[in-house]
């Protein structure tokens, strides 16, 4: 084709706003340059915060975000993903009896796990050492002299929600404190989760002194359940939450928690990703970031027990 | 094609792991099935909770969600709009004066605009109303006897910005209270706007005794402020945000905003843009919803100036 022939196509394409088909593109080179990002819910604000900086690596390296939600009445088929037109996935929520992972490794597409591990499947991973995270917390709030301490777990189904409870309940053990079944609840990672299952726990005959909740949003709910009970924070009840989402920085909401580097776990799920798509075969990879308590505003050593009642007895006025 | 060879083929398929290829699909019908939702920032926790209801209804629909972010320093082209791969668009966070609504007019590609208004284009729009819930607003803290109300509004290029500016200064011209330049603060729709513009206005000789924020994660970063300079809300200092997203009503938060209605638009934009999908010459809809003052825990009659003073001068220790 000469240079004036390319030249004509050029100003008719543009005249007629042309853009170049997608489609057609694809058919010729078979890449799509399109990563599925598979997440949950969206309104949890964890997972804006982790799909975020995804998509701000992903389209650093010329690759474009299906965002593709996963909700368990509506869950992700393996066709949506393997319909050729992805050139990658990621999964960022996947629950650990989900056949995702070994489907994908089946049909040779490449993905990576992030956020929530699975189990025993051999595939570019990177978590968080929830289990090590919880654990310290447990020992934490014992050192503070803390001894009646409940806890709120996320869905035992997720690795999260597994390994928290279990780095939990192995941290109150060694620190020689009780964990009786009227101060464990579980339910969803949400708002809502944590200020019921508070309000039922501060119901109790010998409420706990302090809880521990499976992650962020699920301890705001247990903050807000304290000030619905007219309680103070932290001085009648110590709260601790897990990720560490940078709303739990906030003045209004200064939470304990436990960071877990969502930005950096992003990252290294992209890379992962980018060099399993250029080499297929290259080593799977697996790296599990350790958590780093961080010290707010919502934790503190247990009232005395005429403290603790006064407090209760009295229904403190919301401060606010 | 017999019945035999068709169940051979599906037979044969089932062994392979074989998935019908979208591409080869889209090449057939024309239609992809896919809807992109064009959006900003997804860590603003607004977008979230519009983006999500969106989906589920053009899930229902059965249609896929592709979302498309619009970054100021990344702004979306139109080439990733009009490439095929998508049967119509959702315009979430449109810039006043943004090229794209009329680019996907002129290629005559389905869509809708939803939450930020356009000007000057005939398109199918679902806003709400924010001139008049910041009217409201105004004349509501000026009738609690306000008289030094200040506010921080969002950015200018957007109509949420604009409209909710205009209409705050009409309540206030209206209810015959100034709004001095010194009392004015523009930035992005963010924590931490709101954060740095309070403890500005909170610096100043005669600080306001309420303020105004474009939207409620400006609010909360206004709380945030109050908290930081030892303020109590509202004694000290009303704050009053705009949409009403669900973590506003969290008791932790208990902000007194103006309710937008944000499901209800996105199920209005999905109804709109269906229907252009199904009948492109349909004549163009426009629903303007009507706001609604939410009224919580943040706002407040001013202190005396006596009981303002000791407020601010004692430095009131965070309360948490």
């Amino acid at each position: 084709m000469s240079e004036q022939t390319r030249e004509r196509i050029r100003a008719v394409a543009a005249e007629l706003s042309y853009v170049p088909s997608e489609i057609g593109r694809s058919l010729s080179t078979r890449a799509t340059r399109r990563i599925g990002v598979v997440a949950a819910d969206l309104t949890n604000p964890f997972f804006p915060e982790l799909v975020e900086p995804l998509r701000e690596d992903l389209d650093r390296n010329g690759y474009r975000t299906l965002l593709i939600t996963d909700h368990e009445q509506n869950p992700v088929e393996i066709g949506r993903l393997a319909d050729g037109s992805l050139d990658g996935v990621v999964l960022t929520t996947t629950l650990l009896g989900s056949s995702l992972p070994e489907e994908l490794s089946t049909r040779g597409i490449p993905y990576v796990i992030v956020n929530r591990d699975v189990d025993d499947i051999d595939a570019d991973t990177c978590v968080v050492d929830n289990r090590r995270g919880a654990l310290e917390v447990a020992e934490y709030l014992a050192g503070l002299g803390h001894c009646r301490i409940a806890a709120i777990f996320g869905p035992a189904d997720t690795s999260t929600g597994r390994d928290r409870e279990a780095g939990f309940r192995a941290g109150l053990a060694s620190s020689r404190v009780d964990l009786p079944g009227t101060f464990v609840r579980t339910g969803a990672f949400a708002h809502a989760t944590g200020r019921r299952a508070t309000l039922e726990l501060l119901a109790l005959p010998q409420p706990p002194t302090a809880v521990f909740c499976g992650n962020d949003v699920i301890a705001m709910g247990a903050c807000s359940a304290a000030i619905a009970a007219g309680l103070r924070v932290p001085a009648d009840l110590s709260i601790v939450g897990f990720d560490d989402i940078p709303m739990s920085a906030w003045d209004i909401i200064d939470l304990t928690t436990v960071h877990t580097g969502i930005q950096t776990m992003a990252h290294i799920a992209v890379s992962f990703l980018l060099r399993r798509i250029k080499e297929p075969s290259t080593p799977v990879q697996r790296v599990v970031l350790r958590p780093r308590l961080v010290l707010r505003g919502t934790h503190g050593s247990p009232a005395s027990p005429r403290q603790a009642e006064a407090g209760t007895r009295q229904g403190t006025v919301n401060p606010r």
